[in-house]
Formats: C-alpha cells, sequence, structure tokens
C-alpha cells in the first residue's frame, strides 16, 4: 500500500522529532538528541520485528527511514523555539504517530499470521515502546505507566481494525478509520482528564 | 513432555500475578498492572528464545501463554486483597515460578544444542530476566543487585540440573530434583538472611 | 583476521573487568559484579546481531568468549585494590575496548552486507550500548548522554573506517589506524574537557 509507507516514513519523522525534543535537560548534546530522536523513531517498529522474527528489520533494509530520522533530527534543531511554543501541535502530532504506528503495526503482524491477539499486541507495542525505550535509557517513568489513557486506546482500535478487516471492510478505510478513532479518544481523554480504573481498590 | 507444559503454563500464570502486584503505586491502572504482569511472565523466556535465535516465541505460537497471563492478572485484581494478606505464600509461588522456570529454560537451551554453560545462563536468564525487564521499566533497582539470593541457587542448580541429565538420571526425576532443592535454598537462604560473599573486600 | 579475534578476545576481558568494577555499592556480591561484568562485554554486539539477525551470537557459538568474561571478573576481584589506584589506567583500558568494538562491529555489519550508515551505528552500537545496558538495569544515567565525549568519536571513525576500506587501504592498516585515532581523540576530549555543542540553544 503506497499510502502506507509514505505514512510510515511520516510517522518515524514525527516520532524522531519527539524524540530529540524529549530530553529537556539543558546539557543536552547533538549526539545524545540524535540518540534518543534515533531511538524512540525505531524502537516499537524493531521491538515488534524481533519478536515476530522478522528479518531484516525495516530500518536497516529501508535506508530512508534513516533519513527520515535525520530530517527529524534537524527538524527538531532548527525549530526548536518554534516547537516549543508550538507544544500542543507537538503533542497532536505525537499522537499522530502513535495512530499511525498502531495500525501499520498490527497490519504488519497480521500479514505474518500470527493470532489477531498478539497482532493487536504488536500493534500497540509499535506505537509506545519506541518511547518506552527512550525513557528507560534516560531514567524517566515511561508514559504508559503515568495516568494519562496513552496505551490502552491502541490496544483497544487494534482489535477493533482488526475485526474491521474481518468484516471485508476496504482496508484502507479501515485504516484510516482506526487511524482517526485512536487521535479522536486520546485527546477526549487529554482533554478532559479520564483515566481507566484503577487495579488496586483497596488503601 | 506433559506435565513440563503444564508446569510452564502455571509458572506463567504465578508470574503475571507477581507482576501485576509488583507495582505498588497507588494509581497504578489496570492497563499498568497487565504490563507489568505480561512483562514479568514473557520477558525471561523471550530473552532467551532471541538470545537462541529460536522462532517463534513460546508465547506466539501458542496462545494459551497469553490466556495463562489474562487469567494470571484477573486473578491478581479479584484476590487483591486475599492476595495482600498472604505475601509470603506469594513469595512462595515467586520461588516456585523461578524455580520451574530455571529447569524448563534449561533444558531448552539444551535442546537446542548449546555448551552446556551457555544452558545454564539461558535456564537463569529464563528465571529472573522478566523481573529484571520490569523493574527495569518501573525504574526499581532489578532484585537480582540487591543482597538477597535470587539468582545465584538458579544458576548453580542449573548446573547440577545438566550434571544429573549427563549421569542418564531419569529427566523427569532430575527435572522435579533441581526444582525442589531451587526452593529449597531459597526459602533457607530468606530465612536465615544469608547473601553471597561481597565482591569488593576492601573499603 | 587472526589478530582481530585476539583483539576481540582482549577487548571482552578489558569490558568485563570495567563492568565488573562499574557499581561501587559496598554491597555488590560476586553474582551482581559477574552479571554487570556480563551484559558490558557482551550486551553491545549482542545487540548488533540481533538487530542485523546475524545467529548463533558470537558467545553462544564460541566459548571461548565466555572464559574471557570469567577471566576479566577474576582479575577485577583479585586485583581490586590495584585497579582502583589505577582508574586512569582503567579508563585507558576501557578506551581501548571501546575503539576496539567500534571497528571490529563496523567490519561484522559490512560483511553482512547492510549500508554503511546502518555498518557505521552498528560500530558505534557494540562499542557503547553494552555499558548502556548495564547503567540501565542498574539504575544510572547511561555515560553517553553524560556531556563528555564518548560514543560520538566511535560513530565518526567507524565512518572515516568505512571509507578507508572503500579506497582499498589495506584492511589491517585501516582498522589499526581507526583504532588508534578513536582513542586519541577520546583521551584528548577527555583531557581539554571538549564536548559535543548543545542540542537546546535557548533557554
Amino acid at each position: 500500500m503506497e499510502i502506507q509507507y509514505i505514512l510510515e516514513l511520516i510517522g518515524t519523522f514525527v516520532f524522531a522529532i519527539s524524540g530529540a525534543l524529549a530530553v529537556d535537560e539543558k546539557d543536552q548534546d547533538w549526539f545524545g538528541a540524535g540518540f534518543t530522536g534515533f531511538v524512540t523513531a525505531i524502537g516499537g517498529g524493531t521491538l515488534r520485528d524481533i519478536l515476530l522474527g522478522s528479518y531484516p528489520l525495516v530500518w536497516i533494509a529501508d535506508v530512508q527511514f534513516l533519513y527520515a530520522i535525520f530530517a527529524g533530527i534537524l527538524f527538531a534543531s532548527v525549530f526548536y523555539k518554534w516547537l516549543l511554543r508550538l507544544r500542543r501541535t507537538l503533542s497532536l502530532f505525537d499522537t499522530l504517530g502513535i495512530a499511525l504506528f498502531t495500525i501499520v503495526g498490527t497490519e504488519k503482524a497480521l500479514s505474518l499470521g500470527v493470532d489477531p491477539v498478539i497482532a493487536a499486541i504488536m500493534g500497540m507495542f509499535t506505537a509506545v515502546m519506541g518511547g518506552v525505550i527512550r525513557d528507560t535509557l534516560t531514567n524517566e517513568t515511561p508514559v504508559i505507566f503515568q495516568k494519562e489513557v496513552y496505551a490502552s486506546p491502541c490496544l483497544a482500535w487494534a482489535f477493533v481494525y482488526i475485526g474491521l478487516a474481518n468484516l471485508e471492510v476496504h482496508r484502507t478505510f479501515a485504516f484510516l478509520l482506526s487511524v482517526l478513532l485512536i487521535i479522536v479518544i486520546r485527546l477526549v481523554a487529554v482533554k478532559y482528564n479520564l483515566s481507566l480504573p484503577k487495579f488496586k481498590r483497596i488503601k
């Protein structure tokens, strides 16, 4: 799917930006920012492909993804002031990246013939594990453990996408609908400060 | 070995429970608890199989393991109060899981034809690395770096199991004996607060 | 290349020493020191081979690497006092290990036929990711995020090595020259406290 490839490159570019800007320490140098941008952009898809044994990895086979990452890091540096003022827009970009990667990752896992439950988990991993690895390396508590609804809509809509695909809805339509719904739910959750039920009821 | 498969499912169930209960923060939500339960249950075996290049991963090929994890997480939520009162019992379950996974992991590595030293390391990894990955993601210091004897008996008894297997002792007998001995040593170590010799003698 | 194999074993031995000594807590036991020594020594090369799908892993196929690691950990314990007095020498050893592993890793990635940009990244990963994984497991901020110039010369000279190899310079000469130059740059950077430009210019 040609449009999917372009969306994947855009997602990679967007994730590299959000990764490069993630570490807010004033003594962060170019190398550190590049490293976090790189890990954020490729971490999720890399983990998915390693778990599924799907070689070669996307960014190793196709050097376009590296260029998308370099472009994202450069963009983050050049437009740094402007991006900071646009924090809300940036968060929208991050949400867009997550939504795209969830469905791209689910689609890829399905195409490798795994169980749909596994495929949905792989979709969610594709979207959020790059950020989780970045946060772990930089000693932050990964965002998925914080209370804001972040990873769970990815998992939920990965299942919906699989359902739509099974109903023989047109793939591109199912793809765009699922991406859109992840974005909407995430934005609503942030706006109204929604969170999932607590796991531990006592205390 | 039919009994080994059932023990492996039980080990997965037990590890999912201990993983889901591991994060004690009051704002832990369902997703976070599920994620830590999942990572704890599959992390060690997944690392072993990736290092050995043994695909497909157990929990991807056989969806029963996912159900065992879901059951463990649900169990942890439903019986939360009861499990807290049973902390000592829970720790016994954790020890049971570690002992089972050590020998299952060693056995699997041996069956892939690696050097016995590697097989013993893989057995120990199978048992403890799920917890290590969970602790790393949640910014805890992994339990294997704390002073209680935790991972070293796994490594020791993985070697004993390999020795017994080489002596052509019946596999099921060697399996059960090794599992039992890991449990006994661990319980004795906790009871008498034993620890390994310090690495750095000066200070 | 026979000399390359011997240098790789020496690099593994040196990294195991620096890993075993990395955790400075007084209650570090033998198991913990061995574990950090092991992870530091094999982490980078293991990550490289997993990303490239190159199986079996070096230390699983060839048990000599395990013996080099055990020797390094034993050496670190026996000569602990002496090594502490030699901190500067130890740092030189670490630099030697990094330089060797960068070029060995780049060479290996090139031999697997990947894009030169990927090969240079893999060379740098081989050198620094063992330490990054160790620091992440022990809750330290990885050294590559600290201001001292550490990983960037590896990346730079990996490219130079690829350039020299393309110019059909004799491989052993290109190898030794690149290793030497990484060491020199690193020592100069530490001596004059050089650092890369900051990523974020405002604040």
